[in-house]
């Protein structure tokens, strides 16, 4: 099952259910206002969502629309928590050298996770802005869960059970303040602007043989300005999500709805390409001794799909994005959560 | 004015509004359901909500009713985000030697300041629950301040007037746990569980003369078990709201209800005690060679007012909470956030 928020003018948006072949979408509000309050009430309307969506893909649905992603906000445009990973040790290995820092204790035995605001989540089509190119303006190509209540303590044996939906992240950073940042201790936020979502989420049925081992066993393409710069796989995970969601719920309960992010994709084997710049430019620094690959500059397009191992298009829908400045937004282009209001 | 969240069953509680000598308190549902709905249209019901309260203090109201803080909510049960700076640089350096890493890089020039989770806090009276004493259970007490909308990049000199109220905060750590993610430079995840507030938000008039610079200066009284541990001033602030917020606020536009917080307060004066018991500890590090003071046990009880200079109580209330084991809680025993339900 596939499900989209339409922009319509609330905090939380539309719940809308999207066919199988991205075509068309039909309002399903009747059933839950919104992915929040069906994230919540999943036990109950999960049958309802399924039949609507069954009913969607045999062409039986009457007030089905063309189904339209500039019309998207985020999955879920606020969410209770959103909990990041670095699942990926590649990235690890890499961030440290771009950072200039010593490794992470332990960061093979203990996942390593930071908390990131929550409150305003970005659509797949939106413009995006920053302050100023010098913050070191970078992307980071993810995947993600949606959790519903998850008690204090739960262990990851029996986290897999609370995966409701899976997402496709872009986890904006800054590079330039992550750097000082890191060195706190205290973790990213500044670093952290909002984070966007592709426009789709799906149950991990919809990916079939791709998602075992509580991990998406999908590439994840990555395009700045048109040009292809990676397409790692998911499945290289050192945590799975279920190990993931334990951590964040070691000392604490989840709340339906909290995120919890992958971390960067990033392989081992170099020659897939990367998922953000600061890799290509820690790459860069080992081959060259600088790195060459400038950051984000405002007017550059960031695009990311994911893929099946044979080529086809996953189910989440295309993030495609540019990078403005803060003062540069139009508001009117396109939905965004700044033009939002209501509870 | 002072305001306060009932329980209601519902996620963000009932508002209600206190009387001055807090002996009194009202519904004012009818203005606005809950206090994020009325930090979110403050401009419009702020004058209803004044006006309610002058005449609850002038006795003029029918309906009024004991004011009973063991059915407060914290003032916000969620919030958008909590941002918690660590504006006291006494209480940064006792971290250090505490967590046993070096200084943080420009810690008097730029505030620290790390992302917790704002999905799920606990009001003045409940029960808190631990999964094991081994975590190093302390506490930090705090004030702290809720925000309207914030534009992105907002200087600090126009962040004071975003200020619309005052709360007072312990920020539960587990120091055995923070000692370990604050080398991973992630920042404070698992070591921050569920934040506790008194149980009265104030506007800023509240305070007369002790709100001053965008601090409060007030005392600061902590009790474990009936003993006072500390009653340290939170005028010694490097940092003041308006410039926390705008550090907050750099690359992010901030929600309405936005709570940020001092960080633990901390003075140079050693003579006024301490609002953690990590720094005591540290303290013993340095008089004695070794900690002496344990962490809390389950059973132990934490106990925090603000204090005029004068001796008298401030506005906020008073949270007095006991710590327990996860499996030991009484659900039925006070109000709490797990027994809610709804949007």
């Amino acid at each position: 099952m596939r499900l989209a928020t339409y922009d319509d003018g609330t905090s939380d948006g539309q719940l809308v259910v999207v066919s199988r072949d991205v075509r068309r979408a039909v309002d399903a509000s009747a059933i839950a206002p919104n992915l929040l309050t069906a994230i919540r009430l999943w036990q109950s309307v999960e049958a309802q969502l399924r039949a609507l969506s069954d009913r969607l893909d045999d062409d039986l649905v009457g007030d089905a629309v063309p189904f339209d992603p500039a019309r998207c906000l985020a999955p879920l445009p606020r969410a209770p928590q959103w909990c990041d990973g670095s699942a990926f040790l590649n990235h690890g290995r890499l961030m440290d050298l771009a950072f200039d820092k010593p490794p992470i204790p332990d960061f093979d035995a203990v996942p390593v996770m930071y908390q990131g605001a929550s409150d305003d989540f970005l659509g797949p089509q939106v413009d995006v802005p920053f302050v100023t190119e010098a913050d070191g303006i970078d992307f980071e190509g993810e995947f993600g869960v949606i959790v519903d209540d998850v008690t204090m303590a739960t262990p990851a044996s029996a986290c897999g059970g609370h995966i409701r939906l899976l997402v496709q992240i872009n986890d904006w950073s800054l590079r330039a303040i992550g750097a000082r940042e890191v060195r706190t201790g205290f973790g990213f936020l500044q670093a952290k602007p909002s984070t966007s979502f592709a426009p789709i989420a799906v149950t991990p049925d919809e990916l079939g043989d791709a998602w075992r081992e509580e991990r998406v066993d999908m590439l994840l393409g990555i395009w700045r300005n048109g040009e292809r710069i990676g397409a790692a796989s998911g499945r290289e995970m050192a945590f799975s999500f279920a190990d993931l969601i334990a951590h964040a719920a070691r000392t604490r309960r989840l709340t339906a709805g909290t995120i919890i992010g992958s971390g960067t994709v990033s392989n081992a084997d170099r020659s897939v390409g990367s998922s953000c710049l600061a890799e290509i430019r820690a790459s860069e620094m080992i081959d060259h001794g600088a790195a060459r690959t400038p950051f984000l500059k405002f007017g550059d397009r960031v695009s990311m799909q994911a893929l099946f191992a044979d080529g086809r298009d996953g189910p989440f829908g295309r993030i495609d994005q540019t990078v403005v400045g803060a003062g540069e937004r139009h508001e009117s282009a396109s939905p965004r959560s700044s033009g939002r209001s209501g509870m």
